[in-house]
């Protein structure tokens, strides 16, 4: 068939340890060429190295901006299928693994992604006091070097010189250590000092006292390649994918229509000592419209959440005519996303109730830099808009389902939701060391919008979250509003929290703000002793400024429940 | 007029003192939407931050590639001219002033350029050794703290962090020091230590002991933002503009047909006690085409050479098939530079002799990445082609005239000359610490083509050029071939140096290789004292691999010389 492009075809010559950038380049220029091309894989281990990639400037949200060099460069495509054959591709410094820009109908299927030197590095932690934390690093496995009180990891091409955060796990759960929380370094006074016996000493005022025995994580690379990057797209599917290592995040998808993930792995590799899957979240949808569809995946060992589907506020900056503002992006892994377009609706927000006030629709947009683009509407603004105020896209908020999967070891949150769309999340079995379930939305730290409107949480299994520390509760419902009880309205609403099973070391349920509409029914609650419990709740269920409240048919370890108060402390 | 926009029209309610970057922008908008636009300014001083400038990634010649914020963003526009009415237009920050990119028929004119801190740092030389020098300098104008054996230099939007070089100033004359030439810090280990009374000792290894009572110059920015970068344009005007600072080139052309400049002056502002003018060369141009005339201009103080006019050598990486050839851009600061388009003739060319041996037309060009990109030519490649041979874009080289300038003080050499295009330069004042005209070409380090075919240099005087160290000769012709005798080509062709006035303390006239046709006629050469001789050649003039010489009609000290060999030492 003239549509399957074989990479063999244009391997002449290249042997199975060489890299086979140029030969990818290759065939995808003749996938071009052909209608409805498939680009195919003999099983086998394929390497890439970013020096024959192509390259193109993106800025990519929630991760870092720049030049990136891409091994599959899907731009201007469509109806293009990459299947791997159940192949190895083995990357070999900074280089992002696909991007899909401007694309249609795609599918990456059956294959599965690695890096030869992962982005962060580890070790044993061998003694620690409140102002140092002693590590054993390998040179072999996380070549390093320690110079004028800096410490520099490095590959055979690349170097990092910054350190961004240190993560201790627990080598018997393979997850992070209990009550352990963050240790950021980024802006932290700190000197590293070598010893002897490949010791490295990290000298700071750190957070707390850490573990001797325990694996320290060290962080020490920007978000610079995630492993799948999808812009302004349309109908794009990955299935059965494995992603073992990736510097930034496993996927982040902006601005794009229908996104079905099947089957996706983002975790170790059998074996393996590393505690690291992906450097940052397993999947991000920014701004996102259409459905988004995941199911059977396994999000384990990320360094931040498996899951966060949201927009992005953007702040008035300056109210240039009638019809014209001019808006701020005020997170710097948001700055240059391009979030507007003619056609589209916005709402305008207060900041402090985060509640909208009034809409209106874009006619034009002029893009200034990556802090500031100007909006021109197709009719006068309201006369209370005012300078300060967020903005935010209402058009661009998916739908999303997630069933079937197993999210956890990782650090931070589970599953963060912030869509007006219609969200299922069924079957699926949580693990993460903060909050299961994380429903948001702020418009003063993070820019994440928008508030939801009806979201299903039910039949899921939630096996002793929390025990890193990132979470008021199991189900966080928090969006960042100073006195919800003093608004007029209510941030978020229709959330069916049913039928989930609950396994639990710690009484914090669920802590919900600023909800219209919220049942927490008929779920089945376990305690159990694997954690030491460290919070201290009101109540298992903490709720303020909700209203249309459901708490009825909940079991606690067999016992009908008629009030939260009565099992406080749990 | 309806073609005449006036920026105060977009300045309601910005004071003088206030940003008037949007208001440019919005005028910059306007100017796109009529014909025959001229943008006009009051005199006054105008003041620019970048944070709302626009911004777009760039790949330039000779400086650092990426993301910049433009004042003056003149993209895809024609036939616009920006009157600056003779005012003052104050940088504060990270910004480029003029980007012409895909545009034709522009003026810029009546404006100078200025930032408010410098990007380079100075202070005297109080003390000196062989492995340290100690400068004071102002914390007031020269903002730097020292932390960690660094120094960081900074202004209240920008950080340095890096040292590239030291270079040290007389105050007398106001130029680079008698002998003195580079320190390049870049690569050197260098710790520095802040010691009482704003003095700063930075210790290295350096080329030689400093002098007190001297300045010294500190360049700690990479080459970021140009005053004016034009790409992919055509008839482009600059007239009547004084740049009295800026961080990288004053003006950088590439890929921009037919240039003018006239009384565009690079140079410090009367009664200030910076050295340095602009941080890099004063003009430059890059595989440019047309014609480049250049009128009365004065390019003093910049820290590099004040006119460079040459293509770029890429190296055959690859050959792909019968008809496509990879190659690969081999200086870091030439990758990303569009040299090849559709319709272009290459030279292919020898690295050892730097001679062409056969040719080809460009079909198609694919760009892989800023150092890798696929040249399909319109027929078989020559069988003698084969990978390391260079190619240069012989399409793609301009005419030059310059007349009526004033070149000096600064660090290096004066003009550059590698264009193949007819080549005037007359009535030029010279008194740079370098050789006044360089004409060179290499394609192994610098990678700067072309041999030159017909170069007149005459009514020029050069006033005791060649006292900072930066080249064999006041006039040097030293393309870099190993053993030019043993080429059976020459590289350069017709070179005429006639009626020149030559003041000189040194006895370094002109230094020749691989040159065939080659005059030096009828020149006046004065001896002075000025400084102390410190070269020892072998005679004013060295000749080595050159045919077809004429070396007559030269008075030096008002007598007729008819050989140099009389003449050594001068």
């Amino acid at each position: 068939m003239e549509n399957i492009i074989n990479i063999t075809d244009f391997m002449t010559g290249i042997k199975s340890e060489n890299d086979v950038t140029s030969a990818v380049f290759d065939a995808m220029l003749k996938c071009k060429s052909v209608k409805n091309p498939v680009l195919v894989f003999p099983k086998g281990v394929y390497h890439f190295w970013p020096d024959k990639a192509f390259e193109k400037h993106y800025f990519i949200s929630n991760n870092d901006h720049g030049l990136k060099r891409i091994a599959f460069p899907v731009i201007d495509m469509e109806n293009l299928t990459i299947d791997g054959g159940g192949s190895e591709f083995m990357f070999h410094g900074r280089m992002t693994p696909f991007v899909i820009d401007n694309s249609r109908n795609i599918t990456i299927k059956n294959l599965s992604i690695d890096y030869d030197r992962p982005f962060f590095s580890q070790g044993e932690i061998v003694a620690a006091g409140q102002e140092y934390v002693d590590i054993k690093i390998s040179k072999e496995e996380y070549p390093y070097k320690v110079a004028k009180d800096n410490i520099i990891f490095y590959s055979h091409n690349w170097e990092s010189y910054r350190l961004f955060n240190l993560l201790e796990y627990d080598p018997k759960t393979g997850a992070p250590a209990h009550t352990i929380g963050d240790e950021h370094m980024r802006n932290r006074e700190v000197s590293v000092e070598e010893l002897p016996g490949n010791v490295v000493r990290f000298k700071s005022k750190f957070r707390k006292i850490h573990n001797p025995g325990n694996i320290m994580a060290i962080l020490h690379e920007e978000r610079l390649n995630p492993g799948i990057f999808s812009d302004a797209s349309e109908n794009i599917s990955i299935e059965k994918v494995t992603i073992y290592h990736v510097g930034a995040m496993g996927g982040i998808f902006q601005n794009t229509k229908d996104v079905t993930i099947k089957n996706l792995d983002i975790k170790l590799r059998e074996g393996t000592k590393r505690m690291v899957s992906a450097g940052a979240d397993a999947m991000h949808f920014v701004n996102c419209l259409g459905k988004i569809y995941i199911d059977g995946c396994t999000f384990q060992n990320q360094f931040d959440d498996p899951l966060n589907v949201h927009g992005i506020y953007t702040t008035i900056s300056r109210i240039i005519s009638e019809d014209t503002i001019e808006v701020e992006y005020m997170h710097f892994q948001q700055t240059g996303i391009r979030i507007y377009h003619p056609g589209d609706n916005i709402n305008f927000i207060d900041r402090t109730s985060l509640l909208s006030y009034d809409s209106a629709k874009i006619k034009e947009v002029i893009i200034v830099n990556q802090k500031f683009t100007r909006i021109v509407f197709e009719k006068p603004l309201p006369g209370s808009v005012k300078i300060g105020d967020a903005i935010e896209n209402v058009s661009r908020m998916p739908d999303l389902i997630v069933r079937n999967c197993r999210a956890g070891n990782n650090r931070a949150r589970g599953f963060l939701i912030t869509t007006p769309g219609n969200v299922l999340i069924e079957n699926n079995i949580f693990y993460p060391g903060g909050a299961a379930i994380k429903i948001s939305g702020d418009a003063n730290y993070w820019f994440e919008s928008g508030a939801v409107r009806n979201v299903t949480i039910r039949g899921n299994t939630f096996k002793d979250c929390n025990y890193g520390g990132w979470g008021k509760a199991t189900i966080d419902i928090d969006p960042e509003i100073k006195n919800p009880e003093e608004s007029n309205g209510f941030y978020h609403s229709n959330i069916r929290i049913e039928e989930n099973t609950f396994e639990t070391f710690d009484n914090a349920l669920l802590w919900a703000h600023s909800v219209d509409g919220l049942s927490f029914r008929n779920n089945n609650i376990k305690t159990t002793q694997t954690y030491k419990p460290f919070r201290n709740v009101k109540a298992s269920v903490c709720l303020n400024a909700c209203r249309n409240v459901d708490l009825s048919g909940n079991i606690i370890d067999g016992k009908i429940i008629t009030s939260f108060d009565e099992v406080k402390p749990l």
